[in-house]
């Protein structure tokens, strides 16, 4: 039986995680009141209807980009290290705000010269890059044992993982493992070959993929 | 008092959000066990601290690319329809997993010209794309009145939001009005002016921003 409220992964071994089962459970799963014929029925949209669904982008929208992505993270120099030393990022900007004891570090992929030594164009700049990942650190939660973040990969679901993609993902995963970076799937456990799932330091996920070997993964109905 | 646990919006009101002492809580509050003493106490990291805690990136990470970002959505065409006609974004590629149910919607901001029509070569030039937003869908969420996805904003915390770079927040935020997007923060609620938050389909938070208004936004600590 297939579990929806798994997403993509349903059919991974997660050995680093517990299984679906012995998460809490905060909300009802989401497909209870849905009969199991009407599951069995559930289709995904046609490319026609996709197509449909799409409309055309508005003229004022032609210089928007997708800047940043963010989430909340316990302990920045944990999160600084895995992210530049392990991932190859760049700290591109840090902002304290004291009077809410909170700071952020917008981390990306940029060359070390490309980044302004001005304070004042070094915020602009970190701004008008796409793809940055924004970290928050809500001051004194790395001295607090008790407190984790949720990857919402358990229920509650929603925000899955991000991605990189590199040159190679064997090659990648060879360099994670000796540096000890836990694997949510390895790149040739389960069906999917040549694609693996990372856990940054708060548990959240991060895919490895490299483009061309994505062509066969992404063309196979993986059973 | 602070609550640590809201991250950078605990001094903003959100209108279309239940305030958290409504929410249901899933998990202890993050900060239970510090003492009122530490928490006023806590510390950010200094700049130098942040410089320390960075390592530098390895010659191998130099062609990674931050691909994607995914999270999952209810109903693919109410998603389809507003990251498309309202943000701007097309659907650069569609996968479909039929004997799992699932399907995956890969959206950026591509211009139509660039996305090749080879449905190979599609999916290798997608996967090398910066910046993608990757939406899951599991078939069927969209019949099930009772099913719904996490923002992360509530408790339990982790992702945050998404944010766009504009050309100019008070014009995009009018159009977002005209088009009944709700807003988390309009651009001119709160202190922190020219700054605002919108919540897609399924309630998913993103920012939308400007990069040189952030410069004085960024250096200001608002209390």
């Amino acid at each position: 039986m297939l579990r929806p409220c798994i997403g993509r992964f349903q059919h991974v071994v997660t050995p680093l995680l517990p299984p679906l089962s012995a998460c809490p459970i905060s909300r009802p799963p989401p497909l209870r009141n849905m009969s199991e014929a009407k599951k069995e029925e559930a289709k995904g949209l046609t490319d026609a209807e996709a197509r449909e669904a799409c409309g055309e982008p508005d003229a004022s929208t032609k210089d928007f980009i997708f800047q940043q992505t963010m989430f909340r993270i316990k302990d920045p120099r944990v999160s600084l290290d895995f992210y530049t030393r392990v991932l190859g990022m760049r700290l591109l900007k840090k902002l304290d705000f004291p009077s809410m004891k909170f700071s952020l570090f917008f981390m990306g992929f940029e060359k070390a010269e490309d980044i302004p030594s001005d304070p004042a164009d070094c915020t602009a700049w970190t701004f008008s890059r796409k793809a940055t990942l924004e970290l928050t650190h809500n001051w004194g939660t790395e001295n607090d044992p008790e407190q984790s973040y949720h990857n919402g990969n358990k229920p509650p679901q929603g925000f899955g993982h991000i991605g990189l993609a590199v040159p190679d993902v064997y090659k990648a995963c060879e360099r994670f493992k000796e540096l000890k970076v836990p694997f949510v799937k390895e790149p040739d456990a389960g069906k999917m070959k040549g694609l693996a799932f990372i856990q940054d330091p708060d548990g959240y996920w991060i895919e490895i993929l490299s483009p061309k070997p994505m062509v066969t993964i992404a063309s196979t109905d993986w059973s």
